[in-house]
C-alpha cells in the first residue's frame, strides 16, 4: 500500500463508527460506510479520530475496525488511522498493527497538557522517534485539544521531523494560519493541508492554498464539490454550493452534538442502520430531529434551485 | 428610565465601540451608531461587552462613553452595561455610575476561575448583594468565560437572585439548554433569554423559546428579520432571510477575530468612520478584507434573488 | 479475595512501575517494590496510578503488572487498580481483567472535559454501571485532571451509588473538604477518605477525619508513623515525624518532577534496581539528584535527634 | 526615587492590604504593615499583588494606598506596584500614577489567554510599549495565570525588551528553569531573579542563582534569615531555619487559602489590627485558626532549640 505523503490532496473523510441498537460493532455497517464515502468522491479516509469514537473502544475492537475497512477499501484510497495515546508505548502498539495492515499512515493530536512552543516541538520528536518511519499527519485542533501550535512551531515540526507530511488543519479562527504557512519560505518543505471543522471555512481555505479536507461532514459532496470547483476555478460555483449546504454544516458543527447529528444525517441519508452512538454519548433527541429534518429539505430544495 | 425586566425582548445590539484611527475614543462615531443601531429595529443596546473592547478602556473612558450613548438614545430604547470586572468594588462602583446616569440593568459574566454549581451560584448572590436593587442580565458564555453553567445552576440563581431577569444566552451547543430552561416548572420566573454567538442559531433559538437576541452582528436587520417573522409566524421567510445572512455571519463569528471583521463591515456600511481596533487589537488584513467583500456582495446579490 | 469497603483505613501506597535501564518491565523489581511497601506497614497497594506510569504502558504490560504483584502479595493486603480510561469500554475490559485476577477494587479519575455537578454526578454514574459491582475508589484530584468536585457532588455520588466506598482524596486546599464530608448527616454513608498529595497535610486531614494516606512519598514509614500515632492519640509525635520528613516530602511534591525524585529515592534506599521514568518521563538531572541527597542526610541527622 | 533594575536582590515583601473589620481600607495599619516589613529586613516591597487583594479595590483605593506606603516608606527601600489589567489603557494609566508618586518600577503579570511563545513575547513588547521607560518585573506564576512561559521565551523578552529588569519567579516545579535561566549565555542580560511560592523553596532557589525572594510569607525573618545565611555561605543555618518554618509555610501555601492565613498570622503578630479580607473573600475559620496557632507555638519551640 503506498504511504501517505506531502502530495495528499482532496478529500479525507473522517469515518463514523458504525454500532448496532444495543452499541455493538456494526462490521457490515462499516462496509456500508466505506461504500458511500468513496461514491461520494473520497481521496481518503480517516480512521478512529475523535468523530469515530476511537476512545469508545477496546484496542481489540479499534483493530478489528481497521482492518475491515482496510479491506474493503482493498488500496483503492490511503487510510489513515488515528493512534493519539496518553502514552507513547500504546501508540507505538497501534501504529505497527495498522501499518501491518495496510494503513497509508497514522494521526497524532497533542495531549491537553502541552503549552509551550518547546513542549508541543519536543512532544512531537519522541513521538516520531517511537513511531519510526511512519508518515504521520498533525493534529491542530485546539478547541478540543487546548493546544496552541504557533506557525513558528508548526514549522518547527515540518523542518525537523521528515515524516510529518500533513496538518490538519482545524484551527479556529485558522485562515490565517493557512496564509502563514504558505507564504515563500515559511517552511522548510511544502506539506498537505487537509482542512478539518466540519468544512464550514472551506471556500476560503482553498483559496488559501489548502489542499482540501479532512473532516466528517455528513454531505461529502459538499467537500468535494467545493474542492473539485476550486480546481476547475469556478469559485462561484464552488461558493454556490457551499453556502447551499451551510445552514446544515453550521448546525452539525456544535462541540459535542455534532456526533449525534452526523450520524442522524447518515442514518437519514441511508447509510448507517441506525444512528447509535455508544456510551456516554446519546442519540439525538426528538427536537433536535425535527430540526435536522427540516435542514435536510431545504438543502433539497435549494440544490434544485442551483441545477 | 425604565428598568430592565423579565420582558425583554427583540434585539439588543453589543455596540461597538467606535476609535479614531489613532485609536482615541471618537464620541460623534457612538452617536452615529446609535443612530443606525436604532434605525436598524434594535430594541435595546448593551455597552461595554466584550465585543465593546471594554477591557482596553480606562474607568474614565468607560463612563464617558456610557454617558454620551445614554443621551443620545435619550430613554427610546434601555441600554444595559458590562459591569464585569476581577472584583466586587470596582463592579459596585461602574454599577452605581451608569445606572445613576440612566442606564436600565448591568451584565455581569462569571470570573474564570469558578468551577462547581456551588461556586457559580455564590459568585453571583454576591454580586447581586454588591449591587443591590439592580436588574442583571446573566452572561452564560462559556467559550469565553471558561465556566459552564447547568441548568439546575441557572434555574437556582433565578430562583434566589430576583434581580436576575435575563439570560445572554451563549453557550454552544446551547438549543437544548432553552429548552430545558422553557420547560413547565424549570425555572421560577420564566426570565428574558437573549442569545447572542453572532446569532448563527437564531431561528432554532427563536422557535426553542428565546425572546429574541443580544449579539453584534454587523447586519441587525437579519436579527431584527427573522425575530419579527418568527413573530409573525412566518418561518420560512425568517430561515430565507437567515440562510442568506449565514456566509457572512460563519465568518464574523471567528473568536477574536470577530470584532475586527463587525467593525470593517460596519465600516463599509457607513456606520464606522474607520474600523480601528484600539491595541493589542489589530485591524483586518487585505486577504480578509477581500473575503468580506466578496461575501459582502454575494449577500446583496442574495437578497435580491429574495425578493 | 476481599473486597474493598468503606472500612478501608491505614496507608494504600501507590506503586511505582519499575523498569530496566532501557525502559522495558522489571518484573522482579515489581516483588522487591510490592515487599518493600508491605514490610513499611502499608496496609494495601494501588497500582497503575498517575504515578505508576500507566499511560505508558500497553494494554498488555498493564495485566502482566496487575498479575504479578497480585501473585507477590497474595492477599496480605488488598490491592486497588486505577483503570481511568479515555472510554468505558476499555474501562470496563481492564476492571473485569483485574477483577478476576484478584484486585479488590478499581480508581477513576474523571476525564478533564467534565465541568458541572451534572455531568460529575453523570458521568459516575454512567462508569459505575459498566463496571458492575465492583467497588471503587472515587479520585478528586484537580490538579492535575482539571475537575473540580464540589462537597455536594461527592455526596451525590456517594448517596446514588453505593459502589463508591472510597474517596482519594487529593485537593488542595482540601482540609475543609474532609471537615465538610465528616459533618453529622453530610453523606448518605460514611466512606473511607484517604488522602494523597503527597502526604504533605496528614497531620492536620487524620485530625479532621481521614482514615489515612493514599499516595505514594518514597518513605511510607512517615505516613505509617504519623497514622499510628494519631490512632494512639499522639499527635505531637505524629508531628514530629511529620515535620522531619517535610523538607523532603515537599521535594518530591513537584508536579511533574515528582515522580522522577520519588524514583530517584527508592533507588537510593535500595528498592529499585535503577531510577528510569519511561519516555517521555526523564530521570533526575545530577543537581537535583544532590539536592535529594542533602535532603537526605539532612533526615537522618534529623531523626536521629529525635530518637 | 531610585529606579528598580537588575541589581534587586534580597527580598521584596508582598503586601498585604489591610482592611477595617467591614472591608474599609485602613490607612494606619497600611503605615504599622510597612514598618514592620522594614523592621524585618525587607530590601523592597511590592503592592497591588494578587496576594495584595488588587482586583477587589477600585482605582481610586488602589492609588490611595499606593500613595501612602509610598509616603511612609519614603524612599528608605524600592517599591514595586502590580499593574496587570485586561487592557493596556488601564495598565497605562495606572503605571503614569504610581511612577509619579515614586514607585521605583511595575510588575506585570500575563493575561491568561496567552498560550503560544510568539503571543506571550508580542504582549509584553505592547505592554512595554504603552508604559514608556518604566522598569518591570516579569510575573512567570502558571499556577494562578496558566500562561507556561518557557525559557527560550523568558529570554526573548529579557533580549528585546530593556526595561524588563527582574522576573518574578513563581513557576512549579521552577529549579530547573533558574538553573538554565543562569546557565552561561543563556540571556542577553543578566536580570534579577526574585522568587515566589510562598519561599518554600527558597534555599535550593539561592543556590541555583536567585538573588532573593518576592513573595509574602507572614515571617519574613525566614526569607531574610535564609537570604542572608546564603550569602554568608552558611547554607547549613539557612536549611535548619527554614526547615523550622516549613511547616507553617507549606501550611500558608494553599492557593486560594493562603491569604486568609497570612492575614490571620500577621495580626496574631500584631502587625494588623484584625485579620479581614474583603469579599469574596473570607477570613478564616475558627478549626484552621487553631491549626495556624499550633503551627506557630510549634515554629517558637523548635526555633528555641534551634537558638
Amino acid at each position: 500500500m503506498a504511504r501517505l505523503d506531502e502530495s495528499a490532496r482532496g478529500v479525507y473523510l473522517i469515518a463514523v463508527t458504525p454500532f448496532t441498537e444495543t452499541g455493538a460493532l456494526d462490521l457490515d455497517g462499516c462496509d456500508r460506510m466505506a461504500d458511500f464515502y468513496l461514491e461520494a468522491g473520497a481521496t481518503g479516509l480517516t480512521l478512529l479520530g475523535v468523530m469515530g469514537e476511537a476512545p469508545k473502544l477496546t484496542t481489540d475492537e479499534s483493530a478489528t475496525i481497521v482492518n475491515r475497512v482496510l479491506k474493503r477499501v482493498d488500496g483503492r484510497v490511503p487510510i489513515v488511522v488515528g493512534v493519539s495515546s496518553p502514552g507513547f508505548a500504546q501508540m507505538q502498539a497501534l501504529t505497527g498493527r495498522v501499518m501491518d495492515d495496510g494503513a497509508a499512515g497514522v494521526m497524532i493530536a497533542p495531549p491537553g497538557s502541552l503549552r509551550t512552543d518547546d513542549q508541543i516541538a519536543g512532544y512531537y520528536e519522541q513521538a516520531a522517534e517511537m513511531i519510526g518511519d511512519v508518515p504521520f499527519v498533525l493534529q491542530d485542533f485546539p478547541l478540543t485539544t487546548g493546544v496552541q501550535m504557533s506557525v513558528p512551531v508548526i514549522a518547527r515540526i515540518i523542518k525537523d521531523i521528515p515524516t510529518c507530511v500533513c496538518l490538519k488543519h482545524e484551527d479556529w479562527p485558522g485562515l490565517a494560519k493557512i496564509t502563514a504557512l504558505r507564504k515563500e519560505g515559511a517552511t522548510a518543505r511544502r506539506v498537505s493541508i487537509l482542512c478539518g471543522n466540519g468544512g464550514v471555512f472551506l471556500p476560503e481555505e482553498m483559496e488559501r492554498g489548502a489542499d482540501g479536507a479532512m473532516t466528517g461532514f455528513a454531505y461529502p459532496e459538499m467537500m468535494t464539490g467545493v474542492v473539485e470547483n476550486h480546481a476547475k476555478g469556478d469559485m462561484e460555483r464552488a461558493r454556490d454550493l457551499f453556502d447551499a449546504y451551510l445552514p446544515l454544516a453550521r448546525f452539525e458543527q456544535q462541540p459535542g452534538l455534532g456526533l449525534a447529528i452526523r450520524k442522524y444525517v447518515l442514518y437519514r441519508r441511508g447509510v448507517l442502520a441506525n444512528p447509535t452512538l455508544r456510551k456516554p454519548g446519546a442519540a439525538l433527541d426528538p427536537l433536535s430531529r425535527a430540526e435536522v429534518d427540516r435542514l435536510m429539505a431545504r438543502l433539497e430544495k435549494r440544490l434544485k434551485e442551483l441545477n
